[in-house]
């Protein structure tokens, strides 16, 4: 059973996950959104999964961080506490002639913006660019009745500062200390200029990002940490390990506001290779100190058992939920032959918990007494853990159906379930078949899946 | 025990929100964003829990409905075909001296705005006020890097569009058949100029809406199906049924793609009374047909063993995730003595399902190894459910404390758990406080969470 990743899946997965309703194009009937992607039925219940097991992970597991669900609309001057709105920019250049405008470091500009010699891309007229202008890629809107500059707010291009601005009111209402953290999952919005490679990298996505508040010189101590437990969590969700790994920021790298900063990267194959998923920054005081600037209002924690105030430091853990369910995607997808089999197969090899589907019910022909008995299996299963149900066509089709959107478990009534109430369960990676009692199935799988 | 809820609860739960970290102002610390709430610890949980049990009954538990999760941002041409661009208006009035915009009919407005007499509510001045404009609801942006009239995109003021637009996707990929559902929970927006009551009409919120799929003809049968399965599910929270009642939309309220619908209404008392908390609508042929018209894409179903092509009648169920915590909230609210304590408690009476932290753990003392024991067995429940350990003060303010957040057990370790491994669980509700075997708690937590 040899398999076969293709080096670069990205395309075959982009049709596979509309065909089967993981992903499709936003608004296709009207031609689509720019690089905005909607989750269809399978591709919601991955996504969920995926989001559910980082939430477990990261706060309900734990007893030192707490949950947040800040809204996506914030105070203006929130973002120019952060340096959003002063340093949030793309260089940009207007072509005078055919009004169509490109980021700066477009390689298709041919000379200098803003240089008599540089021609324009679309309409190739020269001396047409100007020179490059920056760029804000939070999006803007006007909150109430009047459109003017008081009302302006933006879509939050992170989610992270619903966390600092909210430090006091958590730590003080669950009476934390610190080190503790505040996570939170919820969506950004980046205009991007150049977004792209389906859902890797888009104008709307999903953050799962933790801030972890900790005492000024312990800090070094909790990035290591943390850089250690994410790396973990990426591999428990069946990310191989040889397509993980670290890529530190150099000097030239570091955010005006990091001290320290590893991304986690996922090897996505193909012309995307190694790209980050998840980035695990320590952050200094910067933050907290600038809100503590901009808002007039202490942000300090009082150490009780010390008699001391100070503003913790914090260290940042910051995953793309969109792109690491597209590295589950990756990661998952394989061709494969099967011994003594003409037709060979597509699998998603999902880890169990992460499956939309966690087992196909599949009467072997549709009479005696078949289909009742496995839409009565298919009913009791339903209520743990979403099944699916499906009578038509060959088995070995049905099979391949499910091997493909990544179900872990096949369940099938036979003749020999009439005489004596067992059932088969097969397994998509393995493919070996096990006689059980029909009414051990929920028991069997449900233990399967929370290991 | 006699209970008693205050007759306007709402200012009381604003402040106990805050305190015990369930919902505090967005960007408090920069003066608040208008009508904007953020989920602390204990609220993001309250709401995943309902937002879960949602869609646990109307997508896991059933196979006739498909889960969604399609983005914010839409091709515009969505909102002309849906009437939003065209009808989602409120008529507002100018002041040409103060400049200060109001809806119409504010009630603060003397005389009949555009005519000389009318009297401005701000600076006083008698025949300043423009007549009556109208002024769309939704929140505009532009994507991409220019601001033109050709990128401006809209934040959706309904998921429910999100649903029609992906209809023939997600019943091709999943090969569902006619009368079948489409189910989202997301984030949705509107500019509201008189937003208010807490997280009831806020200008961020989040819907969970399901539209289902019918034959013509078929339709009044599945809007009354639906309709007390809404109502049941409301029930099943907990929700008092006195406080529920259906409230059917007239002639003259019928929205204009309506054919007919009903409001399920909460009692949230005082001055807000009944309001609604969910729509059960049907709506005909009229959003398919229009983005039939508008994108030049047929959207017919093909009913196969009948030979037939049509374009199915929606029946939506459409409710608030905001609206119903804070039903549930309100529901729960009650302050009461307790025979023979001379100081009263506040309880939130939430459904075990719902409450946010599922048991309190106490060592009665700080010694004896009472805490150690205690931690241990807080980490092992911590595992299966969220709880909360807490060693200070006295016992009866530890009970208090989880009594006002709804915590519905709470565990207590004492003397005789020291002897024979035995601990009480003490019922939010009744008081009753049984012994049992600490190995066992978890066992017995998980049975009653599960009813």
């Amino acid at each position: 059973m040899p398999a076969t990743a293709p080096s670069d899946v990205l395309e075959k997965l982009v049709s596979l996950c509309k065909r089967r309703g993981f992903i499709f194009q936003s608004s296709e009937i009207y031609g689509g959104t720019g690089s905005v992607w909607d989750y269809g039925p399978l591709g919601v219940e991955l996504k969920r999964n995926l989001k559910d097991r980082w939430w477990h992970a990261m706060v309900r597991a734990r007893d030192d961080i707490e949950g947040l669900d800040a809204a996506i609309l914030m105070h203006p001057r929130v973002w120019e506490a952060s340096g959003h709105v002063a340093t949030f920019t793309d260089p940009l250049v207007d072509c005078k002639n055919c009004k169509k405008r490109f980021r700066a470091d477009d390689p298709k500009i041919k000379g200098t913006p803003g240089t008599p010699d540089a021609q324009c891309p679309v309409c190739g007229m020269k001396g047409t660019l100007s020179e490059p202008r920056l760029f804000n890629l939070m999006f803007k809107t006007y909150m109430g009745p009047v459109e003017d500059s008081a009302s302006i707010v933006y879509l939050r291009p992170e989610t992270a500062q619903g966390i600092y601005v909210n430090f006091l009111n958590v730590q003080q209402s669950t009476r934390q200390k610190v080190p503790f953290g505040i996570a939170q999952i919820g969506k950004a919005f980046r205009n991007e200029i150049t977004p792209g490679n389906f859902i890797f990298r888009t104008r709307e996505f999903e953050q799962m990002e933790m801030q972890f508040f900790v005492e000024p010189g312990t800090d070094m101590h909790w990035f290591e940490y943390w850089k250690e437990q994410r790396l973990n969590w990426h591999k428990s969700l069946g990310l191989a390990p040889e397509r993980l790994e670290f890529h530190q920021h150099s000097k030239e790298e570091l955010a005006h506001y990091a001290r320290a900063a590893f991304d986690i990267q996922f090897d996505f194959g193909g012309t995307l290779g190694f790209q980050e998923i998840e980035g695990v920054h320590n952050r200094g005081d910067f933050d907290l100190s600038r809100h503590q600037e901009y808002s007039g209002k202490k942000l300090e924690y009082f150490d009780q058992p010390n008699n001391k105030r100070f503003l913790p430091f914090v260290v940042e853990t910051s995953v793309g939920a969109d792109r690491t369910t597209l590295a589950v995607l990756v990661n998952g997808y394989r061709e494969e032959t099967v011994e003594g089999e003409s037709e060979g197969r597509t699998v998603l090899g999902l880890h169990p918990s992460l499956a939309p589907i966690k087992a196909g019910v599949f009467p072997l022909v549709k009479k005696d007494g078949m289909p009742e008995f496995a839409e009565k299996l298919t009913a009791e299963l339903r209520q743990r853990f979403p099944v699916f149900y499906d009578e038509s066509g060959a088995i070995g089709r049905r099979y391949r159906r499910q091997d493909e959107v990544g179900t872990p478990y096949c369940i099938t009534i036979d003749g020999q379930t009439m005489q004596d109430g067992t059932v088969t369960i097969r397994d998509r990676d393995t493919l070996q078949q096990e006689r059980v009692a029909a009414d051990a199935v929920a028991r069997i799988i449900q233990a399967r899946l929370s290991t």
